[in-house]
């Protein structure tokens, strides 16, 4: 599109804020964006009781894009949110690709000894299943609050779910320049579900006869995150899985101060979503504290996604130079979005 | 008991060769063992087709504790041996506490920039449940090998299964200087599960007045891990999660190769068995390279759990004192089995 129709999320605690920024940004580079706010959230759930309308559905639906800041907080009882907006958003829009890249730039801390573990660099991606799994919310419980309560989560894995979110996690690889691809699951122990991930990678990865496949248990891939992050280009995994680890990726990669994810409808039947990994951070909400690094890699990501492939680059090359750049002096949220800005 | 009846699972790979090395210590530290050895692995596999037989699960119930290396081999397809061995041992001796602890002993290099992000060290255990969650067998495929295959895991949770494992936790961080017990679970996305998990820890820790609770998700508890591993005391969690992070424990405290493991049964109704958390590492397997000291620390363990405090710490202490002195140069299994055995 010329003009990008986008839906703004800014959500709760930190989220308007680095939104703010992330637009800012978005202006700088010259890619022209219809906006329009959409409040979902805790504000939301306390004055109306509504977490996310049948319309605001089917109005999103219509947008090219979403940008969403962060959705959470301690006020709402566990789950509420995270269950009535964030989840519902990525089942209703068919986000089966959760896109996370974990790459250490130039000029940013790791908590890892990266010259003794990773000397040649981080920089690979998680694609994370984001419809099924655990996280489809089919489980229960009997005899609540006795001593006799059972409760049960269900993983639920199609042949269908599975594999169009392996063939994207292929096609990714082939585009890169190392073209692996590491499956990483437990099927030693999930066997049913590790089988069928299993078969359908060995099965995709024929059409990709130029991808090399690996694969690693979860436990052991989060070894090798700590010892050898250098080894991985793209993981593809499980949704419960890819929530472990891509939180681990994003701590090796700097932080999830700097996280930036898409969930992504890669057919493009319906908008895709990017957001910052981190949350809404309640305690330093209002503060103009935050680091939008997160929300303006999201944008960049947003833009790779519509086709803007120079645009995005620009963005991320404006943020690694401000990265390669920072000391250790503390910017607010809007000199931060502003820096980086006038890279553009 | 004076002379410990002790099963003996030497297993695949290295297993038999770092076993050796722990009954070595055993006897240098003095405590009498009268050892039975139990054929069980791939050979035994590959040879009968049998995996774990009842017969041999009657004896086990006859012992005093059970000391394994390592069961796994690549000849034997995935499952199989995990499936017919490890876990159904955990199930029938009702191993409900899998105790792993994760100590950085000066000498040993983390991938962590420590001096960084653990300057007190690292110093934790985590009490993973044993006997339920997405381990208990429970799922199943339909239409497999078919564009309409369907395949489940199903996570059990039972209050009596969950709450007898927290008081273990509790009772564990009591005993200890910090006295702090984290919950880590994902009860945001996991509701039946979680709140499962979080009001057992609530009711449970009113009979631990002195001990701290504390909550993590487990995406968050995994940053956590990696940059600021100090915080933890006590982690209490769930089969599946305590798998992954006992994982990652194990790296940032100096790697799988020092790390050791109890599958507790707290009552006593059942031998408690000790293991090495690392597998059978065919690659190395007959070469005396291997490296004993995960399963020397077991032993530690072992005697701990049977009672013989004092004989525990010394081993312990000497595990330190070796590990401290090590420098780069290679040792084979036996001569780090002697070093620690001399110590003694
Ligand atoms: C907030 C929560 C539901 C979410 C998830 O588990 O997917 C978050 O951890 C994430 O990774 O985006
Ligand atoms: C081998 C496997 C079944 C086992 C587990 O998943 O529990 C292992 O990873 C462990 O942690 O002891």
């Amino acid at each position: 599109p010329t003009t990008i129709d986008l839906a703004v999320i800014g959500g709760d605690g930190i989220g308007p804020e680095v939104v703010a920024e992330g637009l800012k940004v978005l202006d700088a580079v010259g890619v022209k964006a219809a906006t329009t706010d959409y409040d979902l959230g805790a504000r939301r759930w306390h004055a109306t009781g509504e977490t996310l309308p049948d319309s605001v559905v089917t109005e999103l639906r219509g947008q090219d894009a979403i940008l969403l800041g962060a959705i959470g907080d301690p006020t709402v009882p566990s789950g509420v949110l995270e269950r009535g907006v964030l989840l519902p958003l990525r089942f209703a829009l068919d986000h089966f690709v959760n896109l996370r890249p974990a790459k250490l730039y130039p000029g940013v801390a790791s908590p890892l000894a990266v010259e003794r573990v990773a000397p040649n660099g981080i920089d690979f991606v998680v694609v994370r299943e984001g419809t099924e799994g655990p996280y489809v919310g089919n489980g229960g419980a009997v005899r609540v609050g006795t001593p006799n309560e059972i409760a049960t989560e269900v993983s639920v894995n199609t042949r269908f779910g599975v594999e169009r979110v392996v063939r994207d996690a292929f096609a990714r690889a082939q585009a890169r320049p190392r073209k692996h691809v590491t499956l990483v699951h437990k099927h030693n122990v999930l066997v049913n579900a590790g089988h069928l991930w299993r078969r359908t990678v060995d099965e995709v990865g024929q059409d990709f006869p130029d991808v090399e496949i690996g694969y690693q248990h979860v436990d052991a891939a989060t070894i090798f995150l700590a010892t050898d992050p250098g080894r991985f280009d793209v993981i593809v995994t499980d949704n419960l899985f890819g929530d472990i680890i891509t939180d681990i990726a994003a701590a090796i990669a700097g932080g999830i101060g700097l996280a930036a994810s898409g969930n992504i409808n890669p057919t493009g039947d319906s908008p895709s979503m990017f957001e910052p990994v981190h949350g809404s951070a309640p305690d330093i909400a209002g503060q103009g504290k935050a680091d939008p690094t997160a929300t303006i890699l999201s944008v960049a990501m947003l833009l790779a996604h519509l086709g803007y492939a120079e645009a995005s680059a620009r963005v991320e090359r404006a943020v690694a130079a401000d990265l390669a750049e920072r000391g250790s002096a503390a910017r607010s949220t809007a000199q931060v979005g502003d820096a980086i800005a006038a890279r553009l």
